[in-house]
């Protein structure tokens, strides 16, 4: 049980947090920053938060946790202005997308703070963002990567792993290294990927008429092409180098296909589309499970439609 | 009110079509055909056809419906088959995701036959393939493209259209070399890019670690790439040209995402995303309506989840 929650950024992923925590009984009261007034007071309105806190800094003030839900870059500012307030024995997480970016700014900012600050990553998320969809059954169901650094208090680690079981989550912990390449493969490249489809029809003259006749297959393919600009464009950043790597991987792949296709070679098309084929029907997305020696209150609704298996 | 239904091809799409007729009390009997044995037989154990036929031939032998529903370079062999028994009266389709050569493989086998001919494309679809996922619903509420041709008889397709109508589908006429430059881009090209992303993974070393970490994010883009290989190894083949100019312009938008990626660029990324973001964001599924004044009975319920708004 948490006395006060710093919530730093209250669009989708801070605010499903802090719904979720709130019936799940964990925290008893949640001080809001948002740097946009309309956000917060909308936060408020919402029973999201009950506190608005008018800096990042307030609303760290008096709180045993605090979460930075913020585009990644704006981190390591976030980190500077609060960590003056930073009570000792807070437990500090984020949820951003990348980890090495945030570890480093970590290692820049938080000095004797460091050892309470457990980098977090849920496996979670809707197309469309803002406060106004947060959700408490967001991170039901849904892995939560932690990437704890070797300075990482033991104790905090252990709290933030309990906290995320007790909202239904399911933790790994991770390099945050590792997290990042593998994140790049499975996350960000299929992010750029659709954008890039999407522009593609965007910048060619019948695009808009021919999307009218698209089905549930674009539907779905093209559904992460609507995510929020901001927190995108900072992902790709944080994560350039190995995002680009796996774009040479994707380019690899695809140019194998379409040499496939130029010489109208039917056989290596058929094989190279039955090894995506299987590699794909055999794929289980990680279904979530609650710990059962959680220290806090156990799950019991299932898992919701967010992230189902 | 069709007499009998031949059917060519007892998979997803000629399954759901039988058992959507049947539901609607369009057809009196369908006789169907699969050149697997196994499939023939378990069509009719699950009520999908009524007759088993030992060959195409005499599936369409007194037939006043035909439906060929079977990978598209299958069509032309199919149409010499089938044509020697053809009804004078019969109205002939096929469930193709490829137009102009379906269009073409008619004009060089079909000869008297032409008129009654009216190429169709149902933009419905699932992951799986086979018989057993045959679903009467499959078609309710999506869209179906008709590309008849000009010889094609006019009452042909008009009850082409009152048949799609009446299963709940909504009913597009185009060229079909507008259809195939469309569907190159809204469907051909996503399935092309989502088969190398999944291969790109496979051929890494951690690739398959890497994929236990995935989401629902790279659940829903990548869901295509399960598609059956057959099936798509004909429709790229047959449409491999519009498919490769359209990768052409999806190089051109992911050559322009990694610019301002290598640049660290975020102004130019974040306007590229917002424009992706943007478009999808603003983009609905064309939903299905059932024409009031269909000569077929009228539907009634409500579209299925296989292709909601």
């Amino acid at each position: 049980m948490f006395e006060q929650l710093g919530l730093i950024g209250c669009g989708l992923m801070g605010g499903s947090f802090a719904l979720a925590l709130k019936r799940a009984g964990l925290v008893r009261r949640v001080v809001g920053y948002s740097k946009s007034p309309l956000t917060l007071s909308r936060a408020r309105a919402l029973g999201v938060i009950d506190v608005e806190a008018p800096s990042a800094l307030l609303a760290v003030s008096g709180a045993d946790l605090v979460l930075l839900a913020l585009p990644v870059a704006a981190t390591e500012d976030t980190f500077k202005a609060v960590r003056h307030l930073l009570g000792a024995q807070a437990l500090l997480m984020d949820v951003g997308s990348t980890k090495a970016d945030v570890v480093a700014a970590a290692r820049r900012t938080l000095g004797a703070h460091l050892p309470q600050f457990v980098p977090a990553h849920p496996i979670a998320g809707k197309e469309v963002a803002g406060i106004e969809h947060a959700d408490a059954d967001l991170y039901r169901g849904c892995q939560v990567i932690l990437t704890p650094l070797p300075e990482t208090a033991p104790q905090q680690s252990a709290r933030a792993q309990q906290l995320w079981q007790a909202l239904g989550a399911q933790v790994r912990l991770m390099d945050a290294q590792d997290h990042d390449a593998a994140y790049a493969a499975v996350s960000h490249l299929p992010h750029l990927l659709a954008f890039a489809a999407v522009n593609a029809l965007g910048q060619q003259r019948a695009g808009r008429q021919w999307l009218e006749l698209a089905g549930p297959g674009f539907r779905d393919f093209s559904r992460i092409a609507a995510s929020d600009p901001v927190i995108w464009r900072d992902i790709l950043q944080a994560n350039a180098a190995e995002v680009l790597a796996q774009s040479r991987q994707f380019r690899a792949a695809l140019d194998a296909l379409e040499a496939a296709m130029q010489h109208s070679d039917g056989s290596a098309l058929q094989k190279l589309i039955a090894h995506a084929s299987a590699l794909r029907s055999q794929w289980q997305p990680a279904s979530g499970a609650t710990a059962p020696d959680s220290i806090f209150a156990p799950c019991t609704k299932p898992p919701s439609s967010t992230c189902p298996p």
